[in-house]
């Protein structure tokens, strides 16, 4: 049961002439930036950008992956073997790793984005093969993933960081797996309802299932958005709400 | 007068379904390897694969950024602002650095590609953009650029490690440049011509032009071609003629 | 001098999950609409839904292919060979036609965009490739092109029918090109100033220029905006003044 | 039972740089061509070109649709809706439109490329998004496709013309599938056993099932390779088996 919080957000996925998110704003209230790398949004000069800003407002910079899929903006499953797993993961990585250097910035964490994170999050031998890409790189960049999933069991057995994030916005069933976009209790909207959970899951270490269950969770960020005035308003209630009930709010780097 | 000298040239241009290039003859005759970063070439599969090779012949690897062209393979000019021309850069740079890491090897130099490397050779703007780039990014990675060019001597000047490249098959002008490809002389195609002229630009330090006067040149390296049999006995007997010579044929981690 | 005038604006460059311009609100006021094929913005989806708004509401439609350059938005300049010019400009009309003919359209004109507009409205041997292009193709298809450019004179040389359009918020010089984005004069923002140019341009065939002279000019269409609001005022003020004046604003296909 | 068979194969998967394909040799093999289009393999100087060689050579063309991944070269499953499905197939076969009517052909044929085939074979809301497409589109367009899939059954309930190709390398099974690239008895590689399996589809309108079962096949055109040449030898073999055996080898237009 921590009593450290981090709230992260994917950041940066604007694109040449289109913008996308209100990222100045969201900085105001995350701790942990997400930071597209070109394949399913974001191009170098917005991730220089964003980069900066985050060096300017304090909040640690993630490199976010995604299928090389602008056109579906890496939201599509695609059929990719653990090799191009490991490749397309590093590339990226790397990618935002110059910029974060040319500003003196370390990368604090790696999140897969999309399809690419929903698939190897569950898939062991495409989680491997990711993990082995970290492992090669950096052992000091923490992988971002859903709290409980296999990946997040694997990285923690090969001794790696592993930051194990979870939604403050989002249902759980008893296999600890979020409820499915189509199903009743997919969603929590009530901001205060939110922050409960949120508050339970950070301080006693346990979640409310859809089917009225309480299972344990670890929560060492929580996911949030930032692509319109009530999502950051909906952050800005949480972020709020955990540091009056004694959390504190912070990235990882700054322990 | 260097009695050193390292051969190198451009690999990894193969892409997806597509090869392209005797990578694995090559590079049994060259000290360095110019690696594609997947924008006017090569994909993060092809760039892994070729940063293994080059580690397994002892070849020296470099990034070789182009524009986001591949359709035009680099080739054609592209108007890009400095701010881009240093944005693109890192971005490539970066990607390679993955998998240069991930093979615990560092990256030694960054040469451009194509227009990106023409332009910028000699264009201040984005010359100084490029320089500034790899400042931020690391002081120990050399810039490998056109002997002479405006950008060889702005780096220098800086202090930054830069690798002056000469044409093995190719004619210069009394500006230092090389002769434009439709101009007659501009291309050397007797192999013991081009040993001569590569012997003398090594050891001397000048070469002869187009009009027969003799000027001075740097030659820290010599760019040579693999894409096809005749290219490759070429540069085999570029580099004997070397050795046979008494120059030492190594890139610049093996001195 | 024209007693009809035809509105023109670029449409359909959203791209993705990207939204870019409020097309069904531009729709609203203009009698053509330029559809972006996918290379500098669209896709496939936002084509098929962009033709399918321009059957509901009326407005002709033609294809506005562009350089492949997403990231630049088609904007900036690419060297091209007439070849490419006119297989680029053929792949992307032909995929347009695609959409317009599953809707039981035709498609009335055929307008480069961006860097592609601007080299080829005056660069011979590339309006040449793409007059071959569009003759080859479909002689039923108008060019849309800048009033008073080699290409416009040529493409009327060859017979092929020819939309010349002119700018209602930009400045002219003595050669009947626009004034430069960089120098005074370039930009005509007072929307009665602007209506007072178009109805000089529509109803008499002059237009005033920079240097205070008044010269010839062909407006068959004229170019609007609908990227913000304000654009859309201000179109919306030119049509109610053309009308207001007597001028029948449609497109070719309604005479 | 026909007497007559078309015999078709993919080209044009050249792509800027890289070339992909014997096609000038395939050509003297085959009736009928299904051509890329830009989005698994081909660009536009590509297509126009092939467009070109399949109009001297007399050989049909066909639109050669793939998913949006040049990388992959369009055989990974991406997961796209009915929407995406309809608006991808028509964008390509609009876009080789242009080259075939600029060249005063007509399109003879459109069979989607790997896993985007695969899929929609099989997958009935997804076959109907195709083939309303097509509906829209173009009623002389032929449909090619797997011999007995679900979208081969529907296009012919809808009236649509539908070419039914079968394989002559590939094994069935009694489902009249292809057996799993995986398992035994997938490849049938003895040009003397291919070309008997061939003639006793063509003339007697049945296959030997993998378990030695006889079942009926539907053979409209047979598909054959041509990247290599043991392929084109192959397909040499098969075609003149054919002749000899009274079978006349030609396209749709030719008969």
């Amino acid at each position: 049961m921590s009593t450290y919080i981090d709230l992260n957000s994917d950041l940066g996925e604007s694109f040449g002439n289109y913008t996308l998110g209100l990222d100045e704003e969201v900085l105001n209230h995350v701790t942990s930036a997400n930071i597209a790398c070109g394949w399913h949004a974001g191009d170098p000069l917005i991730m220089e950008k964003t980069v900066k800003l985050c060096k300017e407002k304090g909040v640690a910079i993630g490199a976010h992956p995604g299928y090389p899929d602008l056109m579906g903006f890496g939201r599509r499953k695609m059929a990719i073997t653990p090799a191009e797993a490991k490749a397309y993961m590093l590339y990226q990585l790397g990618a935002l790793q110059a910029f974060a250097q040319s500003y003196d910035l370390n990368v604090q964490h790696m999140k897969l984005h999309g399809a690419f994170y929903n698939t190897v999050c569950v898939t062991p031998e495409l989680a491997n093969a990711v993990l082995d890409g970290i492992e090669a790189f950096d052992l000091t960049i923490s992988l971002m993933v859903l709290s409980g999933s296999y990946i997040a069991q694997e990285g923690l057995k090969r001794g790696l960081p592993v930051i194990q994030e979870v939604f403050a916005d989002r249902g759980y069933t008893e296999a600890g797996t979020l409820v499915a976009r189509s199903e009743a209790g997919a969603f929590i909207k009530e901001p205060e309802e939110a922050l409960q959970r949120v508050l339970q899951m950070v301080k006693i270490g346990t979640v409310t299932t859809n089917t009225g269950k309480t299972i344990d969770i670890q929560a060492d960020s929580v996911c949030v958005h930032g692509d319109n005035p009530q999502a950051i308003a909906f952050t800005s209630y949480i972020r709020k709400g955990l540091e009056e009930a004694g959390v504190t709010v912070s990235n990882f780097f700054n322990r």
